[in-house]
């Protein structure tokens, strides 16, 4: 697993006062200790000094002259983020600084990192595992208190050892049923209970249940709560969606280097985020609504959490007559909020309300011209977002790629309660059982068969 | 002198995947401890570790939830950036964890830095005098060879030392001027020969005008060559920008965070920067020349060294018949080169030269649209430019402040040479020289009149 090559990557934004550049592999010290020199008479080379410390001193092209001062941190293997040796080189902001000393890393042996390639060789040299590397960049793309602890939590383990736990119990699971098999051809005895075997599966189902389940709370928090945004073209939608994203889209296109690849219109409120679906407007010209609109807007619906109705309350009644036979059965399990709009045009008082809408529907009076009425609008929507509030030990599945891999568990996990019920024979259900531990390992990134293996032999220890 | 705060700052720009925050000041490391827990059982806090190490640990929040795994580097005055004790967090790079990180130092006792505070409490603490703080900030926002060069040179006291000497000059010249004064009323005795006074303040005459005259090339190589582009609107003006600025214009603008404030349109060629002027097109409508729009052009030509003059081939006599006389008088002792552009469009093989242009105007024959003849244009600026190479120990002045300071001390030393010559009295030469020792020390951010007093004492050394 170890990697032969040295790497160097900048690995801050371009743009502040200092710059750092990361060199981790077997020859980082001695690459480093070939451009740079220390400061101050009878300084010694890096590759004589200390791990954890810091020198000061300059950085030297080939013909001597001084590229920039910095600062140079030390890190000996495994004792360091990626468990090789390591230097970090402490530069003055400037790109052009930053990019001269990368390339004289590079003139002198190292190669260019790739994306992700410092936690990749973290994972690789067992400092973390992966569901951990992949916490890292979440960590790093967290935009509020709740993604940042779920981020933390994952980073530090809390996610592997719940799966830890669940492994265990399946290998005990997996190393009655397989003992079973061992001795089942000479003898009729039966190791383990069926009921207790069903009774484990059940609670293994159970757990792995539970964090598939708490994707949708993860992935809410993570990508935000999806709220589509319906309506006429001459209801107010887009004045809305500006009124509401206003200054915040400007803080959300601000952080560069996310992991997001497209910056859609969020907004934070209290504590949750809320990622607006864009909408196609439906287009009602000459009293005749045009289908595709409405078709546009029924998929978006059909991917939102929240639906905000537009209508313009000067025409609500007609408005409101058009759409509520197709809106309405679309809106079933999600929260409907209609939002009388153009309050500001309204000379008589409407009356306005929720008869013949569905339980649970609110309903709203506001200008979003005039910005009037959008605090109780976004006191609605933190309402809507029922999110539970998340503690620091809190395990939940934020990544798509553990939701899909835990969904596989579970299916595999319901096969084999199925297969015992059904009393499908030992060697069946302990390939599912097999399956739902692959699947598991798959998020930390495990090899699984010689753990299964090992794990049967210290359960049970016979001696042949 | 000493600052009784300790300040904290984000050193990194937002988005990479390390974020740096800098602590300095008397509470800097005992501050830092507040919030920091290093990991590891019986681990000292970071007030009992030794300075130049790294602790790795976790920031904690009041409620001891964990906001960061980070690096701390510790520095004790005066052996620090700033000259105080200083702590640097080295954090994931989410701007959350930063904001977070920032906050609980805050909430413990920091105050959030000023911009260029940390190298403003170097300069006050001693550990670099103005005008090497200055080119800190010309370091940062470096974008070529030439201009790191200076900014180096300039960082690490090459300026200064210059100075240096010139002020030691200086002091000897006003020592023995103000011994004469001392000793003016009682003896008739002249202490120094005028003649040797005059060739002493002429040879500081002759330094101080070579680093006034230097701020040209300094200022070119600083902020680009300046280059003017005339011709009329249906010339090709602002296609021949777009083809030379091309892709340039998105690398410049990717540069955030330095201390141009506006960025114009500039081109890297051959190690040397040339800015192109914002030029106000000459419109010429039915065969009238627009006299605001000459007014403009012939402005922006004054303000350049190199005057781009673009034609249009396919009516090259009537364009160079309606302003000949009015820019090749303005272009004396400027770079002309005339663009006959649209070389596409040519059908017929024009008679283009420079014949009744001035000497040393050069021509050429492009298509900016098509992009032909764009290197040879290239070849050309890089040669019109005709910087001299700058070795890493010249001495250029690139500032405005430091060459304001030195026009004003040339004036003042061709006074005291004026004043030595027609045989004014000492103390009014005397006036003037203090005054050039003010302008230079005002360089370098120091008290002055101490000094001169200081440098008589030691000169001198009578013993009353």
């Amino acid at each position: 697993m170890k990697n032969e090559d040295t790497i160097c990557a900048i690995a801050t934004a371009p743009g502040g006062a200092i710059g750092l550049i990361r060199v981790s592999g077997p020859d980082a010290i001695t690459l480093t200790d070939r451009i740079f020199t220390p400061a101050g008479p009878g300084s010694v080379p890096l590759a004589e000094r200390k791990p954890y410390t810091l020198t000061f001193g300059h950085i030297k092209n080939a013909e001597g002259e001084i590229i920039d001062e910095v600062l140079v941190s030390i890190f000996h293997a495994p004792h360091s983020y990626t468990g090789e040796d390591s230097t970090e080189i402490s530069c003055h902001g400037s790109p052009y600084i930053l990019q001269q000393v990368m390339q004289l890393l590079i003139g002198n042996g190292c190669r260019a990192a790739g994306p992700g390639e410092y936690t990749q060789r973290a994972f690789l040299n067992g400092k973390m595992d992966l569901s951990q590397a992949e916490a890292v960049a979440d960590l790093i793309a967290s935009t509020s208190a709740a993604t940042h602890r779920l981020a933390m939590n994952q980073m530090r383990g809390g996610f592997s050892k719940e799966l830890g736990k669940l492994r265990d119990q399946l290998l005990h699971l997996t190393s009655l049923m397989e003992l079973e098999l061992d001795f089942s051809d000479h003898e009729e005895l039966e190791f383990a209970d069926r009921t207790e075997l069903q009774t484990l599966a059940s609670q293994i189902e159970t757990l792995i249940a539970r964090l598939t389940d708490s994707f949708g709370t993860g992935n809410a928090l993570k990508n935000g709560i999806p709220v589509a945004i319906i309506g006429e073209t001459n209801a107010g939608k887009s004045t809305l969606l500006n009124t509401l994203v206003g200054e915040e889209r400007a803080i959300v296109s601000d952080i560069h280097g996310t992991t997001r690849d497209v910056i859609e219109d969020t907004i934070n409120l209290g504590g949750a985020t809320f990622r607006f679906i864009d909408t196609a407007g439906i287009r009602n010209t000459t009293d005749t609504i045009e289908t595709l609109g409405i078709e546009r807007s029924f998929q978006v619906i059909k991917r939102a959490d929240i639906v905000l109705w537009v209508i313009d309350q000067t025409e609500a009644e007609k408005q409101i007559a058009d759409l509520s036979d197709k809106v309405i059965p679309l809106c079933e399990g999600k929260q409907l909020i209609l939002i009388f709009n153009k309050s500001d045009l309204n000379t008589f008082s409407a009356s306005i309300g929720t008869i013949g809408f569905p339980e649970g529907t609110q309903s709203i009076c506001l200008s979003a011209k005039c910005k009037e009425g959008i605090d109780r609008l976004q006191s609605l929507l933190i309402e809507a977002a029922h999110l539970p509030a998340i503690s620091a030990s809190d395990v939940i599945v934020t990544n798509v790629r553990h939701y899909e891999a835990l969904t596989r568990a579970l299916e595999a996990i319901r096969r084999v309660q199925e297969g015992l019920s059904i009393g499908l024979s030992g060697d069946l259900v302990s390939q599912d059982l097999r399956e739902c531990i692959f699947h598991l390992s798959d998020i930390v990134g495990e090899v699984t068969t010689d753990m299964v293996l090992q794990s049967i032999f210290t359960h049970f220890c016979v001696g042949k």
